[in-house]
């Protein structure tokens, strides 16, 4: 059920949002990308061979490769048309968490390229506040020598005394970002996370800090797969829409 | 003369700043840092033997080796009693520029960490508004990835028009940093020098900015030899006071 959800919210927002004029397109990283890419591949080759596909990282750069589509380099497209990309968590303002999967530094940089940026989740990422649903708190992309730094900062004057270095899973030690570096995960109470961008910022000046998994004010619509079959499209401007893609 | 201004400022600094029941001390870089490094070891092994010194990088960790000190880590002490280090250009609140040397981040973490933390330069360094005699600019240390779009911001949105990537002279291709990053230098012009921190809190923010070489209200005192051996000291209180101490 959830993967249908992913799959309904991703072939929606690729049909409302990757146009035949569209010849750049920025493709995110996580779970429901894959669907994304899917839906874009039975828009046909007639219009895919003369558009380009700018991947966030090694996953999306992999679904491109093995869907036949025309990879491109963000250093030489730096203007993207539309990039549709996964979110962890997204608040009713549209500010996200990224970084569950440590690309969030990239997806930051194609989600500024792109003209127009776009969401796709399941239901259980969309939320009034962000950490409602999502526990491990902030992904910050760290350089490793100031990690330690970094922690203390984050424990005792930035309000996050649980803050984590990501630790690996087949590797021993901490997770390396595609970048080299480290991820801290600094969860937030509630009252910190209705305002997203102030604590964004406040992290972001950390020495030792490359990028925070918080993506305030950049996306145009996110759109939410759910269990009954039907999408909810949150907007900018406020608006929610929903819509039944199986009718 | 020059090398004898530089000795001088860093020989003043430590006797007025590296005292007895100083334990950790964090010894920076440039070409002033070995007239610091001679000094302490002047200081004798009797306080030595019980002190340990922090590198800003590979150049403060040969110094401190190769006089026979004790090299200890920043993650295994975070609080470090007096740092003291070079710069490239210092203004008359004490803001500087630093990176030249492409050390800045670990020199910032280092700076940060210090209870007192102490600039040493010779007197082409001390100047009202950074950037009168450093030209080539701000140093900005960028994640590989990102480096043509952070150009593309500082371009057209900071305005820094010159801003390029710092090519490399023993290696084909761009300066690689200690961590694993690229190195923009950004000229600005005087009017928005006379302000660093905003400069710096700017750039800092976009996406990809590892590391802003610019200094801002960090420094206790700035120590800078003089051609005609004296030295000149600037207070972080806007005191400049000159002493000769060769009498």
């Amino acid at each position: 059920m959830i993967e249908e959800s992913k799959r309904l919210a991703a072939y929606t927002a690729v049909d409302q949002h990757v146009k035949p004029e569209h010849k750049v397109i920025g493709i995110g990283s996580g779970s429901t990308v894959p669907y994304v890419v899917d839906r874009i591949v039975q828009q046909g080759n007639g219009l895919n061979k003369d558009r380009v596909f700018i991947p966030t990282g090694f996953q999306s750069k992999q679904l491109i490769v093995q869907a036949g589509l025309n990879l491109g380099d963000v250093d030489q497209y730096p203007t993207i048309d539309v990039t549709i990309d996964g979110a962890d968590e997204v608040d009713k303002r549209l500010n996200c968490i990224k970084g569950g999967g440590a690309c969030h530094l990239r997806e930051k940089v194609l989600a500024e390229a792109a003209r127009t940026f776009v969401l796709v989740a399941d239901y259980r990422k969309n939320v009034n506040v962000l950490g409602t649903n999502f526990k491990p708190g902030v992904p910050i992309e760290v350089v490793p020598f100031a990690y330690a730094k970094v922690l203390q900062n984050l424990h005792h004057d930035l309000g996050s005394p649980n803050a984590t270095l990501r630790m690996a899973i087949k590797k021993a030690g901490p997770v390396v970002s595609d970048n080299g570096n480290f991820i801290i995960d600094a969860p937030f109470d509630r009252e910190r996370m209705e305002d997203p961008y102030t604590i964004m910022a406040r992290i972001k000046m950390l020495t030792g800090v490359v990028e925070v998994g918080l993506f305030c004010h950049m996306a145009r619509a996110a759109y939410f797969g759910n269990e009954d079959g039907s999408v909810t499209i949150k907007w900018d401007d406020g608006k929610v829409d929903s819509v039944n893609p199986t009718d």
